[in-house]
């Protein structure tokens, strides 16, 4: 048995924060979010995670859509019966895509604006009144610093702020959390250069810190019911800096898959 | 503000557990696994689930690997070239390997005879002396099953096992923790026929839950140095059962990216 040199035992808690009324345009989240963990007679910490679902971010920034007001164009219309989806739904698809990837039934794989490779363009009609459709928050990463600095702002605690969706992925069925938006802890983490257990040095390895963050908090949110939109992780040891979800993204031209 | 039927707030666990000697082929992984809770002063509950590293099962069932007497086929020398890797890493992942699904620069992806898609076939240099590699464990369905028998017939309690991995994607940079075996709780969660707080019926919501849990605990064991081989999770509600792993796995046919 050799001798060890790696860190000690380390603990991870994920604090689902529900009790938030439903969220409604210019709705204050940085105070909603405060009061509800108040309310849980929750601190927060220095180093704390607070990861919030898109669906609450868009919501309170308006990127709710009343379908009845959609003008589906003649494209719209014949993705539409391609993958037998709402035309207005494919419309809204398209208004939010720089490309379409994959056609199949009753999904449109695209490229968003954002640069994200997700179906239906994070488009989604659950969680919200019938007849209408949350699109994906116009700029996940913005929306991001801006909680950041907000809540780090009215609490006096360094903190991280996350934002998720569930997106499936390829070559393995159903949706996994996954981050849009990140400020206060890397992107991805580059581990090059550290040394493994026996003294070699690591030659590619760069882990998607934020996308396993989210995943994580999935656990607690349940993907579907939405009681749970944020939740706090606590005990992650990592560096405080700025990063940007786009260096999460690969480029088309980098992509093996697209 | 209407009324809200969820559930209730939810915590989860995640305890890292280290202080493993280096595992070795025929080592008892339950035994060691059981003396290093005890030694952190932790007791198992009813329901944890517990994730093993990939690589400490494969070397305790010797899928180790001497580099020196790998036989190099000519498909491999040629494959090597085009990608610029070691030409009997190449042989090791051929041999592991269904079929190859792209080629790069110092990456071969394949499809495992597993039926999982990932790079190099999980074949890895990384944490094992110089000169051998590690391959992904023969049938990591089956080891998590035995392994959750061994420790709940040691223990007495009612837990699940996962068998995680680290597998870069498509679209996105950088690896991220991945289920390859389940035993004791679902693969995937199937929120179909569930009512959104709206009071709609989910449609298609699938959940991969056991690639959630094993992105989780990536969060505490680090994906490179490999000091912490094991993790609790502890605070999921999930059903009693058993899955496998294959209903994660999309086939070539049913993959819009293979």
């Amino acid at each position: 048995m050799r001798s060890r040199k790696f860190a000690p035992s380390n603990r991870l808690e994920i604090i689902g924060i529900d009790g938030l009324p439903e969220i409604r345009e210019g709705n204050d989240l940085t105070r909603l979010f405060l009061e509800a963990v108040e309310a849980k007679k929750l601190k927060l910490e220095d180093g704390d995670a607070i990861v919030f679902t898109s669906k609450v971010i868009a919501k309170s920034e308006d990127r709710v859509v009343d379908l009845s007001g959609v003008r589906v164009s003649g494209e719209a219309e014949r993705i539409a019966k391609e993958t037998e989806k709402d035309p207005r739904i494919v419309q809204l698809v398209l208004d939010e895509a720089k490309a379409v990837v994959r056609l199949m039934k009753n999904h449109v794989i695209v490229e968003t604006k954002h640069g994200f490779v997700c179906a239906n363009a994070g488009v989604d009609e659950s969680n919200v009144e019938e007849g209408r459709a949350v699109l994906l928050p116009k700029d996940p990463q913005k929306s991001a610093r801006l909680l950041k600095r907000e809540i780090e702002e009215r609490s006096g605690k360094a903190i991280s702020v996350l934002i998720s969706d569930s997106f499936g992925r390829a070559f393995r069925d159903g949706v996994m959390g996954i981050c849009i938006g990140v400020s206060g802890i890397p992107a991805l983490v580059d581990r090059r250069g550290e040394e493994d257990r026996f003294g070699k040095i690591a030659q590619i390895t760069k882990e998607a810190i934020a996308d396993e963050i989210c995943a994580a908090v999935n656990l607690v949110m349940g993907e579907f019911r939405e009681g749970v939109p944020i939740a706090i992780v606590r005990g992650l040891k990592l560096e405080r800096c700025e990063s940007d979800i786009q260096e999460l993204l690969f480029s088309k031209e980098e992509d093996l898959f697209r």
